[in-house]
């Protein structure tokens, strides 16, 4: 067992990817050598949430880059397509791959070797997730920043929603990453963490960072949220976001706007932490974000076994739209938007 | 299969339970021809349900004095408190099992023989049934009668919780009931089932009783809740309720609450449906109903698979406590009680 959580490592000139199929059960390192392992890591989800994806395919490309003797414009655009093809709605996958792609055949053209484009896109690498680290400590710090001015400097009561910590990030995460930095600061009493209905983020793998971080949790229902608001005194929520529009209006993980409108309800403050890169600011509000309905199967049946009826149907929202309204503040590297709407978000964001 | 859904059925000296631990996979109708078996069907959950449970036992008292020889007050009392020890905590059952030793005292002091008084219990049992599909028949028609006001006489689209249908009440149900006669009347469009976790009670039970009954209905997440009312017309959400109090404030199944907070975000009419029996007048408000906090294993495993990782704790509340400003109207035997606070609970019920 890693006393640290590490999902992505570089050593020994491979890769290694902690499978997350077999969280929280068991913590297996599987060895990453060549593109072909890369692409399955991707496609079997072994390695899971958006910038780790991204993270892995640059090291997927680093390795094949090391072991190719030559450029060949149309074999790299191949080797491009069938990385992307792993995870075709992966919109962070696509993203990394294309602007490495870019630096590639720049590199090529000023004449660098393939070793020397390899070892550049190892250090481009680390680069990101240094960036990314930075990135989400600056949020965690713009979060705590606000708990101080509320609550002064104590420990807090926090819950959360999903999985938005370092086994989708690969580093400190975004809204768990909030608690993951206020605990370094022991400045945290307790963790609420919802189970995420139909996948199970909050029971699988949040609680499995937080018991790594020995952070006191306790797992809920997500019925419970109104029962938890009631009797547990909590100082704030924070969640992750998959889209902002332009007035705050936030797209996130199903189950995010039904705890934004009971914590609304009791006054409890709800925070979203998502990085500038979450900013779709050519979508006026929420209603253009369109929603993915997922398999049914992920709600009648769970671990292969059935739970519903025979011929039972299931309708399978894998996001909902969090009206700004319910938002007390989204934070991003810029910052903290206080009461997000269109004027204050130009405020902070100035577009 | 039964074409119609019958989870206690007096036939041929035995009673026979639906073995709810098999539903929705299998139906399988357990024989019931002793009072040992009838303390176990009730311990082991092969029936469950307040109403189902204490129907069961007027069955099992009766199987019990057809098979005695002669009246002895010790050993009666022993099989009464026999009987309550299967679930110590199920309210329903002390009650029958308290009202009918008092009506086998009454009759053997009349010097009724045995088997008299065995099938004078047979037949309260099933005045007992009778009495309460009479009485949901009643509740469920004065739920139309509102939705008519409402919208007119269409096909409506409803929501629910839980269970509380013909495998609770073994007639048909409270707040399912209302669909269960809205559906015989053909004024059914959809039902949204959600799942009820962590018990599951949604998915499991009521999307069986709705295949069943052939409705169109969609089993959803908790978390689902804000979406689906935001998305799609609801015109009207029934939940049941297992104590009400003298204002209105309600305790039910978990997830009510959250349920009835997302409504009224949304202006959905949110209605409890309970009858009489379910109210507590001794209680002012809802901040005096004690919530029993369950296993958390409910919500750490399911089926026996570990969900959570080692060493993960949970919080399990059973019930929540929904306030009584969020509900629409109550509605009981005696009709609706719109708006429910002290007040207009007392002009409908006359305390």
């Amino acid at each position: 067992m890693q006393t640290e959580l590490k999902p992505i490592i570089w050593k020994d000139e491979t890769l290694f990817l902690l499978d997350q199929r077999h969280i929280p059960k068991e913590e297996v390192l599987v060895p990453i050598r060549t593109l072909d392992e890369c692409h399955l890591a991707i496609k079997d989800m072994i390695v899971r949430g958006a910038p780790c994806i991204g993270f892995t395919a640059i090291f997927g490309l680093a390795l094949w880059a090391k072991s190719t003797k030559s450029f060949d414009e149309k074999e790299f655009n191949q080797v491009a397509a069938y990385l992307k093809s792993a995870r075709p709605t992966a919109v962070n996958l696509m993203y990394e791959v294309d602007r490495c792609m870019h630096l590639v055949k720049q590199k090529m053209a000023q004449g660098h070797s393939m070793m020397e484009v390899g070892e550049f896109l190892l250090q481009d690498a680390h680069e990101q997730i240094q960036n990314l680290t930075d990135k989400n400590t600056l949020m965690a710090q713009s979060a705590l920043e606000d708990l101080k001015k509320r609550y002064g400097v104590r420990p807090y009561r926090f819950m959360t929603h999903c999985n938005t910590g370092i086994l989708a990030c690969g580093c400190i995460g975004t809204a768990l990453g909030v608690v993951q930095y206020a605990h370094s600061k022991n400045l945290v009493e307790h963790v609420w963490v919802d189970e995420t209905r139909p996948y199970l983020q909050g029971t699988r793998l949040t609680a499995f960072e937080l018991t790594k971080m020995r952070a006191h949790y306790s797992i809920v229902v997500e019925g419970a949220a109104s029962y938890i608001l009631s009797h547990h005194k909590v100082d704030a929520i924070f969640v992750g976001a998959d889209r902002i529009a332009r007035n705050g209006d936030t797209a996130n993980k199903v189950g995010t706007s039904t705890l934004a409108i009971v914590a609304k309800h009791y006054n409890v403050p709800f925070y979203v932490v998502a990085p500038l890169s979450s900013f779709d600011l050519s979508i006026a509000s929420g209603k253009y974000i369109e929603i993915e309905l997922r398999d049914e199967e992920e709600i009648l049946s769970l671990k292969g076994h059935r739970l519903a009826p025979a011929g039972a149907k299931a309708v399978n929202p894998s996001f909902d739209v969090t009206d700004h309204d319910l938002i007390t503040g989204i934070i991003c590297e810029r910052g903290l938007i206080e009461s997000p709407n269109e004027e204050n978000m130009r405020k902070v964001l100035g577009f």
